[in-house]
Order: structure tokens, then C-alpha cells, then sequence
């Protein structure tokens, strides 16, 4: 058995500094890199680029939505040419510097609220998918297990790889709880480790009444932003390799 | 006797127009599509770069600094490799658009006063040269007759392109005379045409003190954004022509 | 019979203009200044209060989202205190310029989605009246006639002006049809005459279907963006004059 | 005898944290709150301004270039109409804030590159006080040590205080050194201490050379994004209070 586990990396901007990039990349196997439109910058995201290439991450590109104030978690009304266009762009330009390490982008994973509505709306989740196949077609595309974003995927012929969460609550539905809701984010990290192995080990996840949901994942996601984030992320691979269970890049299986 | 004639296209951003795209097309012979940062969006490079395949213009990334208010005509200070990750990006977005379309990027011509400031620094000579060598190494680097980023392109092996332009008044040393100054437009028809005449018949432009100084253009750049700009364009395209100059992309002289 | 005439104006940004500022001053009795989130920037904020002052045009702060990319039109997800907060700071930057000229701001206007969001929801009317109630409460709130936005101005004390648009279809239930529409801008000028001749007239409007519907309105809405703008509210002035009309800002009435 | 502590608050942005503005509240007489355009936003200005009053903490603009890539410390080429006009803008922006809380805007201190510039240039030092004089003539106008920005604020005939920097190396001419070279920012705390002690107790710094120069300061700044900045403040105050100066805000003086 095995499992690729990503992270969103690159989100610092300017003098503002954001994740723990860093350690991160010690215990990830795929790196979502933010792109300069919801975080990260050109000088970041070469950065970044280079530190993925030290540490052997496969990486990937991670567009959302121009909107930095809001760290692309904002929902931002566009047809669906205008977030093709968006996601042809914030490709080219991280291709470029994977260009100049040789490195291909392994995968396209839309991030925060670009990414949920594209789990929900399958014109946007097909704009995406058409982006991805135009610009970089041997790349995974990244969606939430069971969404329209992986349908559409898979429609037009790309790889996909179905996404779930190491700390973000479910519900009942298998999506994720809004982060306006108080219990949205997973707190403890053994509530962290428990979802981690119930979703590798038993392919289902727990939803808020407690039900359990079929849930098949070839990758999981750890918050570049979330607390201690590095810390868990080395605790949970440790303990899923303890039960022999591979971890690797998506691209590598 | 051939000459290129380009212009700054692509400069329009959202709800916002400015520059005359469209009757333009009909006669330069190269695109300078601005890629996001002083001007244009992902909307408009998508739209530039379909509108000059279908009208044959050849194309180029014109990348500037981040500066929308400004419309990059305000120096930033930025170190060299901070100018050569914002040149990798711009190149990479605007070539993303390119391959969706199987055009190349024939031209790399930095924008306004990363242009001036290229023409002055070695240090930011190089740094932008060493992007477009590292990203489109095929692309000619277009800069100012004589200036050092013509001198940097050359010395990293990249084809160069030397500008003149149209509509600016040249100082004694053969520099563009800044645009706080006065007289740096010119504003008549008759002098934009008798300046390009001057250059590319007898390789010459007139300073600001009414000396002639030797000048040898492969490219004569027309603004965008100014007044009337296309039908100055045509005109001075078709008394070229009744000179028997050859309008004619840089790339294919 | 009194009417006040208003459009938005300062919309310009750096080299980008838009709007036909100037010839639309000498018609309008109000004008909503953008404040730089939208649209605008403060030499524009400078310059455009400047000319209200000379033309003797009330002044008003028209708020919006913070994205210049989609000109404000947009809905951004945004808690009540987010909305609150951005209104304090726009209408504190805004007023800061009417002080130097010792005008008042005589009213506050959101725009575009912003506007639009507040017509419906209760909350984020409530935090945009309270801003407003906050920060400037002599000021009149101008709101969609009987939306949200005009309850919530009245409900925590301030004035309220209702807004009626000249050249927008209404829907059969008196709201603006979407933008996305294809008929959501009147186009000829014929229909902008009626429309305004019947609500200021007869207190009424033509939904989508055809049926009237009645609609009270203290201010009539040019759209500063719109096509010959300035000669379409010049002749409606005119003709709303000859009906012996009194058109005068809401603030003089 | 008697010192102003200040130092640059509010500088985080939408998701993005800086500074350690909770603890250095409890140290500072004298908070210099970003306005959004190098730093800041309209929610972090409101939160910042609230934290300020429950402290005890006097308010101050702290207006920057609009750069937020660069965090205000990149020179823009802006006439000083333009400086004037961006200097209105964000004091206003942050005055109604203030006004929210029945707070005067204590003083006004330019951002990075505003601040050096303004240090050197008098005509953009004439823009900026002019800009105070004519938006909060009470306010105290802070400028380094004999600056042309101090010189520029008593000339108008605002109050002034000049400040002196608690861990930046000065050069033999007493200007700051530039952050380009490598000794800029004095990181030992014991040198910290003793150009604090120096300049309060002694009126003299200590230049590149080891030279002694005259330095008369009215309040001392700490870099709210530097390291320890609070612990640093904390210990800097009770060492200074050890000695029998008085701890205050300029305006209480």
C-alpha cells in the first residue's frame, strides 16, 4: 500500500512569512506551490522551486484566485474562460522555474476556495481540467475524493489524484465542513493521526454525526499553515510507515 | 532594407482599456504583450496572443515591474535576482499563452523603467539577459541602441534586436530624454515620420541640441498608448514601403 | 417635483482612464467618488473632489470591494465587521479630501457587488449603515429603492435616498437584472428617457415582462462607464427641466 | 528627563502575521500603525487602533509607499503632489479609525522608503508636512534626527519629534545606514542597550567609524518586525527607567 502526502508550500509574500516550509519538506512527498496569485511571490516561488529540488519533493502547481487579502479563500465570481486564463498563467509561470531545474510539475492542485467550488461546479472543475491538459498534460490534477474537479479530470483524459485531509473535519456528505464553521479544523493531533490511518488503512473517514464514509485516497493534505504542521506531518509518516505503508509521490506510484 | 516595427499591445486590465490593439495589428510587425505586472491581465494575454496569431504579428513577453498604478515607469529597487525571477515569471506566463497556440516567443523586451534602468546596469543587464537565455533561449532580447542590456544579450550568446523609437526625443548622447521632461514626446505627425526616416534610411537621430548622432535600428517601437497611435503607425509603415524598406518581423529578417 | 441626478466618477487609476468625468459634472447633482479599492486612486480622489468643488457637485463616498481587477463587481465572502471596516476606511480616505476642500460628504453610495450584496442581506446592510451611521451621520445612505441596504439606513436613524437606475432593466420584482444578462443595460437612448420620465414622473417601472411596477425614487443613476454617459444625462436633464422638474442634489432638497 | 518609545505596528496583512504587536504594546508610548498600503489592512488598522486605546498606547499614521511586496521600503519616483496626495489618503484612511474611538491622531511618521526619502529631499519633506498641516494640524510630525523632514514640519509650523532608531547603525554623517549593508541592524541586545542609553542619556551615537555624534532625540524607535522586539523594548524601558528618565508619549510631554 502506498500514499503520497502534499502540502501547500511557498505562501510566504515579500517580508510576510507564512508555513514552515522548511521542515515540511523533510516529511512530504508532493509540494503544492503557491503561485503568486492568493500567496507567494516570484522571488518565493524560485525559492521554493529550488528547496523542492534539494529535498527530492515532487512539485506541483497550486493556482487560486487573485485575491492575496483573502489568501484565495474567498470565492471570487469568474466564467469560466477567466479561471482557464487564470490557471494557464499561474502554470506558465511556475513551469518556468521547474524549467530551469528540469523538474516537471507532477500535478496541478487548485487552491482554497478555487479549489472548493471547483469540487462543486463541473464548468469550472472542466475550465481547470482543460488548463491542466492544454499546459502540462503528462501532470496529476489533484482534487477532493469523489468531486467534480476529479470527474472532469478524468473526462478529458488527465491523471488525477483523489485529495483527502489529514486535518480538516468531514461531513456527513464526505466534503469538507466550511472553515466558517467552529469545528472545521481538526485540532488535536491524535484526531489527526486517527483520520490519517482510518482514511489510508480502512479507506473511510468519520463525518460530524460520527458516521463512517467509503473514502479512497491517493493523496493526503497537510496545511502548510496550520499549527505545528511539520511536526505532525513527520509523526503521522513515521506511524503510517510502522504499518508498512509506502510513502511516495504520486508521480513515483 | 529591412526593418521590424513594434508596440506595446496588451496593456489593457479588467473593466479598464487603453492603447488602440486592434487597428495596430494591421501594421506592426511585432507584439510586445505586457504579461500582469505594470499592465494587462490573463484575460487580455489570452486575447492579445489569439488576436496576433490570427494577424501574423510576431510575439514578445514585455515584463515590467509590479507596478500597476505606476504603469512600470517607476524604478523599483530590486536586486539582480529579483529582476531575473520577475523576468523567469512573465516570460513563463506569457508563455504558457504561446504554446497554447503553437506561436514561439520570438521577442523579450523588458518594459518602461525596467527597460531604462536595463539600459544603464550591467547588474540588471545581466540578470534579465540570463532570463531570457535560461527560459526562451531562442528569443532575440530587444533594448535600446548601444545600451548595456543589447550588450548583456549579446555577451550571453542570446540574438539581439536594437531599438529605436518613433515618437521620443533623444538626448546629445543618444539616450531617451526622460519622460518628466517636457519635449520627451514628440506630438507631431510630420517629426514622428522624419525620425524614423532618418533612422532607417540614413541611420541617424537627431539630439536635443540639433546634432546628429549615428544610430543603427533593427526595430522601431511605436507607444501604445499614444494618440492615434495606429494611424501613425500605417502611415509611417507605408511610406516605408514606398522606399522599398521591408516591414518584416525580427524573427524573420 | 424634485430629482437628484447622480453617477459614479474618479474612476480613473494611474495611466488607466475611464469615464466621462468631466462633461458629466456639468449635469449630475451628485457624484460618488470611488476611494481607490474598486477603482480610483487618491490623485484621482484629489482631483475629482477638486472638480466637484468648482462645478458645485455633493459629494459622495462610494465604497467597494477591494478587487480593481473585476472593477468592484464581484461579491467577495466577507464577514459584517470585514464590510464595516472597509467602509470606515474608505470613507475616512475619501472625506479626508473633502476636508481639505471644507465640503461635506453629503452621502455614501457602495458599489457594484457591494451594493448589490447589501440590497439583500440584511447583515452586511446593517454593517455598511452602521459605518456610515459611524463615521459620517449627517450623510445621506443611498440604496436600492426598497432594499436592505435603505431599511437599514432608516432603522438605525440615518437619511436614506432612494436609488433608482436610468439605463439598468428591472426584473418583474423591481431588482436589477443581473449583469450577466444580456439585456441588463439599456442600450438605446429612447428606452434611458422613458425609464427616468416614468419613475420620476409616475413613481414607476417596466419589469422584464412588461408589467409596471411602482418604485419611488430620490436619486437617478448614471453609469459612469457607460456609453456617451454625458450627453445621455445632459438630455435627460433637459427634458426632466422642461416637465419643470427640479433637479438638485439630494442633500439640497 | 523625559523619552518616547514608538514602534511600527499593525503591519500584519489579511492571513499574514508580523510583528509582535500584543506584547510591545505593553512597552510602547507611541504606536505607529500601518495604512494599508506597505502593510496593514482596514481589519488589522480597526483591531490595532482598539488594542492602542485599551494600552494607553498614543496613535500614529504611518503612511508608506504603495508597495506591499516591497513592505514599503523600495523608493517610488512620485512627484510631490503625488506623496502629498498618498499622504492625505492613509491619514484619513486612519484618522476615522481614531475618530471610532474618540482618539487623536498623536503624530505621523513616514514608512521606509518615505521616511529616508523624505529625510533627504525637501521637497517631498515640504509634501508630507504640508499634508499633516492640512489633515491633523495638532499632530507631531516625526522625522530622523535633523532631517529635512523635521526641518520641513517646523517651517509649516507643526510640533516635531525627532527620532533616533534603537538598533540601526548610524553612519559618521549620523544618517541611518542603508539596509543594503551588512552591519545595518545592530543584533546584540547589549549594543541595543548602550545606543539607547547613549542617545537618552548623553545625546550622542556612536557612527561606522566609532566616531561620537551629537544626536538629540525626542523618541526612540524599535522595529516592531525585529527580532525580541518586545522583550528587547521591555528591558530597554526598565533599564531607562532604572536611570530616573520618564517613559511617554510625545503628546504628553
Amino acid at each position: 500500500m502506498r500514499i503520497d502526502l502534499n502540502a501547500d508550500v511557498g505562501e510566504s509574500f515579500g517580508a510576510y512569512k507564512i508555513g514552515e516550509d522548511q521542515p515540511l519538506f523533510d516529511y512530504i512527498t508532493s509540494a503544492n506551490i503557491a503561485c503568486g496569485f492568493h500567496a507567494g511571490d516570484f522571488n518565493v516561488m524560485h525559492d521554493t522551486v529550488k528547496k523542492a529540488k534539494e529535498k527530492g519533493v515532487a512539485i506541483g502547481a497550486h493556482p487560486g484566485y487573485p485575491d492575496l487579502q483573502g489568501f484565495g479563500r474567498r470565492s471570487l465570481q469568474m466564467t469560466p474562460r477567466e479561471v482557464y486564463n487564470l490557471t494557464v498563467y499561474q502554470i506558465g509561470a511556475l513551469k518556468m522555474f521547474c524549467d530551469l531545474y528540469g523538474l516537471p510539475v507532477q500535478h496541478v492542485k487548485p487552491h482554497g476556495a478555487l479549489y472548493n467550488t471547483a469540487a462543486e461546479s463541473p464548468a469550472l472543475a472542466d475550465a481547470i481540467a482543460e488548463a491542466v491538459y492544454d499546459t502540462v498534460p503528462a501532470a496529476y490534477l489533484f482534487g477532493l475524493c469523489s468531486s467534480e474537479l476529479v470527474k472532469a479530470g478524468e473526462k478529458i483524459g488527465l491523471k488525477t489524484a483523489s485529495e483527502a485531509f489529514a486535518d480538516r473535519q468531514y461531513t456527513d456528505e464526505g466534503r469538507l465542513c466550511s472553515r466558517q464553521q467552529p469545528n472545521a479544523v481538526l485540532k488535536s493531533f491524535d484526531d489527526i493521526l486517527n483520520q490519517v490511518h482510518e482514511i489510508v488503512l480502512h479507506g473511510r473517514v468519520k463525518g460530524l454525526s460520527g458516521n463512517w464514509l467509503p473514502l479512497k485516497a491517493d493523496t493526503i493534505c497537510f496545511h502548510g499553515d496550520g499549527a505545528n504542521v511539520a511536526e505532525h506531518t513527520a509523526h503521522v509518516r513515521q506511524s503510517l510507515e510502522k504499518e508498512n505503508i509506502i510513502v511516495t509521490a504520486v508521480g513515483s506510484i
